[in-house]
């Protein structure tokens, strides 16, 4: 078919000002490429909790299971909490229901967007944080103990069918980097081996399925190491799978390299579902301004066609997403400035990004 | 008194070579204050285990716990494991065995180091990691389980007992620094209290302490922010406590930002003991090539010097520490460069700073 059915989330705060942006931005491209892009927008999150006692309900997961791509903005809000003081994310119940495993947090530098890291090289940043998002640490939420009020466990599983699939993923990403990079691209572990067993597992498992890949190089390497290299050569690294709190905390990290978590769009990948949204949170201090920097949700959208294209909805998704990501490389080569660094609001950037569509 | 007996555990690589530029610059400093530092070398590390079969004996141990401190270069090497693959760091063995539940981790741009951030404010950054060193993931090194081939797990232990000696640490670091530098010093926990049960425990037990110091300022982050703050904002910190593994890989990013491991001292120190030794490895790429950065080893000399006139081995100590960061700083200040950024190696380095003193 030529037509897709997504189940839009827009969740809290700046999430709904962002993904407003990014559908605009989408309503422009399904025109012009003739696809059909069918939007239903779903109530989830801590206003929703607040209003419903329930951050999301049963029937808003069906519907958003049953459309063809779940395209979400942020959810969570400061002082709405669960019963057990933790944070409304719903956004983790759809990843661990889904069995989202792969996390694509892409992190690149977008020409003219200003970044912090002074070498020259810094604006070849372009790596993949690709984030295990089922298990790992985050196997414990809901599952961590508290003894006595003396003290707390949390267990970290991992386990030998979702790193094969996480490592899969990761090897077929770098094959498709660099087809469309034009250069190699080298996968890297990023673990803990050298200290945890189920990291040593973590590695051996991936060394295993680095070998059903004989033409990508593979190697790996210890997390507080490559927090280290992220600073001193970010450039140097390509695709990245790793753990679930090791990849949450090196892809804000990237984030901060290529201007901040508005310009970090993210991916959540299973085998039949995926979510898109903005790295971002709500952000509460700037929520219902109108400044909201909407680059990530508009690339987590471009994500999302490209996704949509490889599931086989038709070239149009792919000659879309394409177009889209140019879109946003262009208006910032041609000067646009988003609020964070003085520059225009979020439907600013949005029509300054649409303008260069078509 | 007005003398000490220091353990020296050069260890491997590099190790050896930075020890031996601090204890360089120690002897200078103890002459010229008249503080009495007698030095034992000890062995331990990866090739001790490889001559030997253990990596630290318990002689060696024990010689080293009954010595005022402990000076360390560095441990471990590719190739040289433990029979479970897991790596030679008898550097672990002593932060469980001696207690030291505080992992000192000081981040601080010394003028004329150059810096990767372009914003000039990263001339400000002055921060402390504080990892706590004897539990969180760490509790699990060798303890952790696979089961079947299948899956495998680790578990993270956060005690009251520990989280109560870490924060009270933390403020009363707080304390000395702000009256050291003459401004206020904030103590911010780093956590994932969003998330994991053992992360709100570790808040809860942290604010109760917070309010035994009602003149510190206290507040709390989560760690995937801080990673993304840590790039934004870095000079806006002051004493950051945290669970282990969370701490290694911040101090990592942290020294990226003031130029690399080389300028990134540590001491670990427990309520009776302490090790001082470089935030760095044992360098197998540099090793024996005399360019390895002494700096990180000497500033955790200094560090050292610190703690032992605090323990009341004399005044002398106090102001030999005090020369000691000056010589550091007043040295690259006046141009001294270190072999990462094109100048000279470990011995023009040692003497560089030597020169400083007196
Ligand atoms: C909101 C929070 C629970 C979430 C996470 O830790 O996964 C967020 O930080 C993210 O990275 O998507
Ligand atoms: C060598 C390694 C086990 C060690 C650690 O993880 O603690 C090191 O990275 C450190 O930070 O001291």
């Amino acid at each position: 078919s030529n037509s897709v059915r997504i189940a839009l989330l827009p969740g809290d705060g700046i999430g709904t000002e962002v993904t407003e942006a990014a559908t605009f931005v989408l309503e422009k491209l399904a025109r012009r490429h003739a696809i059909g892009i069918a939007t239903e927008t779903l109530d989830a999150g801590a206003f929703a909790y607040q209003r419903s006692g329930t951050a999301m309900s049963e029937e808003t997961f069906e519907r958003a299971k049953a459309a063809d791509a779940i395209l979400l903005g942020a959810m969570g809000w400061p002082g709405i909490r669960y019963e057990d003081g933790t944070e409304i994310a719903p956004q983790l119940d759809l990843r661990f229901r889904l069995g989202l495993y792969a996390g694509v947090r892409p992190i690149r530098a977008i020409p003219g967007v200003p970044l912090p890291l002074s070498d020259p090289r810094a604006k070849d940043i372009d790596l993949v944080i690709l984030r295990e998002s089922t298990e790992g640490l985050f196997y414990a939420r809901g599952r961590g103990t508290v003894t006595d009020d003396a003290e707390a466990r949390d267990t970290m599983l991992i386990t030998r069918a979702t790193t094969e699939r996480l490592s899969r993923f990761a090897f077929r990403l770098a094959e498709r980097r660099a087809a469309r990079l034009g250069r190699p691209q080298r996968v890297t572990l990023v673990d803990k081996a050298n200290v945890f067993t189920s990291m040593a597992f973590m590695r051996k498992v991936f060394l295993e399925i680095a070998a059903e890949f004989p033409g990508v190089p593979a190697d790996a390497h210890y997390v507080d190491a490559m927090a280290l290299d992220m600073i001193r050569k970010p450039w140097d690294f390509d695709v990245l799978p790793t753990e679930n709190m090791f990849g949450d905390i090196l892809s804000d990290l990237g984030a901060g390299l290529i201007g901040g978590m508005g310009y970090a769009p993210s991916a959540d990948i299973g085998d039949t579902h995926a979510v898109f949204q903005p790295s971002h949170g709500t952000g509460p201090d700037i929520a219902g301004k109108g400044i909201a920097n909407p680059t990530a949700a508009i690339l987590s959208a471009a994500l999302m066609l490209d996704w949509l294209a490889m599931r086989g909805v038709g070239q149009g998704f792919a000659d879309a997403a394409t177009e889209m990501e140019g879109a946003v490389d262009a208006a910032f080569a041609k000067g646009l400035r988003s609020a964070e660094f003085g520059g225009v609001g979020t439907k600013g950037v949005a029509e300054a990004i649409a303008e260069q569509i078509g």
